[in-house]
């Protein structure tokens, strides 16, 4: 892992840009955090306890740059975490495979058509998810390995990569999903397998996703501690309150582990 | 409106039973705010801004006396809020009309031999909403001349009955409903008029309560800016983690007219 750059933002969030391999990813964290491991005096190094890692991942049609994405990466390090995310094969401003370019050329065609999109869907999604899935273990891997940067871990975002990553990878401690996505048949099967706490947020106009499929999705999880949160409005109308909900979320469920600006019941 | 009884409790919340001609209440307000009214000094008179009212309408089974309507009450006050409740007509510790005890003796009946139960609820539940309105309306003029209480004012609890105080109550600025009640043919057909912020709490797996019917309300209420909440398990099941997110709802909806407590975005 190699830091290319970074950047000390107004709000004492620290955004470091980093590549692993051919993976290009960025990682925010608290400041205050990033001194543990420049320090020279014990006692500061002590002082910053590394910051619970959030691994952020975008809808595949994203980039990690995104002004939507780095605004959530802000708040949940305002709240204490370390924040990750990349662009894995395939997605954001990664290179296309011919079989790619096809299947979003298909896409855009049949929603311009109104045809059905549901196979082309799940011809783009499914391998999008195969492919990001192991290099965002390989990322966690790494991420980890950085004195600044502590487990368990949260999840949040991109629902298909994320049921993938939650029933292979033992470290994630808590989910958070957003329901506007295609979800693969693959990850709609293995949604019985996740057990981790989770948050689905749900847009309840969402124009190009059923809700009848996010809410059966909903009830498929296996997870016992599963709270779905549904706001009128299209795709991209989530309210700023639900950023808010998503980090007392995490809080809930990552903060035994450490962290700062946590919160618990009164 | 006469106070019968007081009670300091321990949080610093004043509990004080009141009636109201033949309506029973309970008013639990912040000890600061009560001292508006005894105050000496016009400083601590007018430190003591009034607490935004909260009307908690209980399921009709209930009494405004069970333990969860009360830690609820107690939570809101220590948010800065003025909470009320009565037992309504045919409500709480109520006597009850021979209609009303048939059909709850029809209730038991039909539940215990699992027939179909709509038209009992709906002979029950339907006249209930119609008669405790007015008392809830009756009760609101009472509160808002008492100098410790403000508006506009929230509505917690009775879906039913809310949806009726909803669309004839201009005073209500925000209504947060539980979906675990039979709400009658009248009041899913007046869902369409409640144009107030409204939080919906429903419990996915309520044994008693269809969940797609929940969803059906959810769908018809008016309300541009309504959110759903659900969590897994049954009726009584609701994690104590939703009271805070009613507190911060109310906050959102209720804070620009005075109290304490309350939060803003980031």
């Amino acid at each position: 892992m190699h830091f290319t750059s970074e950047q000390r933002l107004d709000d004492g969030v620290l955004a470091r840009e980093f590549t692993l391999g051919e993976i290009p990813g960025t990682l925010w964290t608290p400041e205050s955090a990033e001194s543990a491991e420049s320090a020279e005096s014990a006692v500061s190094a002590v002082s910053a306890a590394p910051a619970p890692l959030i691994l952020m991942a975008h809808n595949n049609g994203l980039p990690k740059s995104d002004a939507r994405l780095v605004a959530r990466a802000r708040h949940s390090v305002r709240r204490g975490y370390a924040v990750a995310s990349i662009d894995a094969a395939g997605c954001g401003d990664r290179p296309r495979s011919a079989a790619e370019e096809q299947a979003r050329a298909d896409l855009r065609r049949a929603l311009r058509a109104g045809e059905p999109v549901d196979e082309i869907f799940e011809s783009l999604v499914g391998p999008l998810v195969d492919k990001a899935a192991p290099e965002w273990r390989v990322t966690l891997d790494a991420l980890l390995s950085l004195p600044e940067v502590g487990g368990p871990v949260g999840y949040s975002g991109w629902t298909a990569l994320g049921i993938r990553l939650a029933v292979t990878e033992p470290r994630i401690a808590a989910a958070g999903f957003f329901a506007g996505g295609y979800v693969p048949h693959a990850q709609r099967e293995e949604a019985r397998k996740v057990t981790v706490p989770l948050l689905l947020l749900l847009q309840w106009d969402d124009e190009g996703n059923p809700r009848q499929r996010a809410l059966d999705l909903f009830d498929a999880f296996g997870t016992e501690a599963k709270t779905l949160h549904a706001n009128t409005g299209g795709h991209t109308g989530t309210p700023w309150f639900e950023g808010e909900d998503a980090g007392r979320f995490f809080d809930r469920h990552l903060s035994q582990h450490g962290g700062q600006g946590l919160q618990g019941p009164r």
